[in-house]
């Protein structure tokens, strides 16, 4: 294998979304499974509203270029990446509602609750979550039923309370702590790094260990790649803390400067943007360590943490 | 086995309910099982509000008592229960949701949002519904992965769009559809029952085929179950429907006359009460006849019919 230009790193990751977007139209489609009695025309067009139509597929593409390394087939691969996109999709849902972080605009368009109303959106979001695990159990993902079940832990574990869903409730909590002067309270750097551990970095981890657990893969390389995943995530977040506090909102696709408007602590916050840069930059350095003993079949796990850290949207 | 008496039918769903809550007690503990980060305080708590506390724990009860007929041991058809009630706890809450049907009382106390606030049981809900499926996938609940993946499909196919959360988006759409001159337009037999279908029926009928999955039940099997489980779940709703017509509040524990005030229509105000309640009693009659492969062994499931029709709360 020659060395991987930046190229064929794009083309990869188009090739996934592209995929991605194609089996998750098929997934949500009219037709009921075996099993379901009908799928609402309403529910089923919200549901699409959030999913279709772009998007990196980040998630996605880390299951797939994991379970590669391992001659894993792109099939199974690309239905778990599918499942972790749609607990994303289902958590922006529910985090763009008016209780929650009263959103109207995402990657560039109306969310889903002003595009619909609230009530949709709460369903949509909850039949999301819903067909991910549904999507896990079903035999097209693995043949081997234990794989299955691993897979749903993995994800199930990562999105739930003590991940996930768990971090946006932390984050809730964190937000609108003020001084009576007015000024924010904030978070320390603990506190922070384990909210966003949770909130974001949790299913960013486990979409690596998802493709390692179809990968079959020891528990040597399981355990490297918890390392390449937790620095990934790490540094997704700062990169996202970034474009908030420096990013426009034309380019990003959502409104920026929420943070500091919020009192919410970041690593930008806490340690300033510069020091921040500093942080992001020996995260990607860890992401690529830990992915030696892969050698250059873990070029394009690599070039993922570079360009996780270097995105402007 | 002798005959069955009312005193052992009760001691019986008595006995799973306490084991339920046991079971629930422990899962919802502050401790992160391996895979979660941490369990934030207010989310668990919020969980907690949820889901302890009592109830007649009916799903579970359909899961336990299918399973017995097979000699499939209780810890597993307890856990696959606790799921159930977990899907069902989560859709309560969300449904519960001012954006949804706005209630204030369930069970007799404060609905979740109410106690706590929306933002906390859009979280909560969200958390109940991941901890249903973890717990499916998790080995405590069956040796065998092909068992715990089909348990997982079972309960999918049953909750999400194609199921329970889609009953709730046809529910949402069929209400308040008025004539210029305000009264109800009510809606068909066949949407009605489909809406209930859907809404309520799809996971009672669930909870008893996974039973039969933990049994390892036959297709003949499987297929009597299938009618007693759509039977009773029908019955059961014309019996909510009598009670939302003709109960007190005080001893139903959450409002009444609500499907009135709603303009929604049930098979109470499609064919009046007189009708429904024969209805509900042909439907006792279908569920206990499809049971007869099983002879005498049925007669806690049969009598959980009866249970269902006769229900006053």
């Amino acid at each position: 294998m020659n060395a991987l230009t930046q190229n064929d790193f794009f083309a990869r990751l188009d090739g996934t979304a592209r995929a991605i977007e194609t089996l998750l139209d098929g997934l949500l489609a009219p037709e009921p499974l075996p099993g379901e009695i009908e799928r609402p025309a309403r529910l089923l067009e919200a549901m699409r509203y959030a999913m279709l139509g772009g998007g990196k597929r980040l998630r996605p593409h880390l299951v797939v270029e994991t379970a590669r390394l391992f001659g894993a087939g792109d099939e199974g691969a690309l239905r778990a990446g599918a499942a972790v996109e749609c607990i994303h999709g289902y958590s922006l849902v529910h985090d763009d509602l008016p209780a929650m972080d009263d959103d109207a605009l995402r990657r560039g368009k109306p969310t889903l609750h002003k595009a619909y109303d609230d009530a949709t959106a709460i369903l949509a979001g909850d039949a999301l979550q819903t067909l991910a695990f549904d999507i896990l159990a079903d035999e097209a993902t693995h043949p081997d039923p234990a794989i299955r079940v691993e897979l749903t832990l993995a994800l199930a574990r990562s999105s739930g309370l003590g991940g996930m869903v768990g971090g946006q409730m932390l984050d809730l909590e964190a937000e609108g702590r003020f001084t009576p002067e007015g000024k924010p309270i904030p978070g320390d750097e603990t506190s922070t790094l384990r909210l966003q551990a949770m909130k974001t970095g949790a299913i960013l981890a486990s979409s690596v260990q998802m493709g390692a657990i179809l990968g079959r893969a020891s528990e040597a390389e399981r355990q490297a790649l918890a390392v390449y995943g937790r620095a990934l995530g790490q540094a997704f977040q700062i990169a996202d803390d970034l474009l908030d506090a420096e990013g426009e909102a034309a380019t990003v696709g959502k409104a920026t400067g929420k943070d500091a408007a919020r009192g919410k602590s970041t690593l930008v916050s806490l340690l300033g943007a510069s020091n921040a840069k500093a942080r992001l930059s020996g995260l990607v350095d860890e992401a690529e360590g830990a992915l030696s003993v892969f050698g250059q079949r873990g070029d394009v796990l690599r070039q993922t943490a570079r360009f996780v850290a270097e995105r402007r949207s």
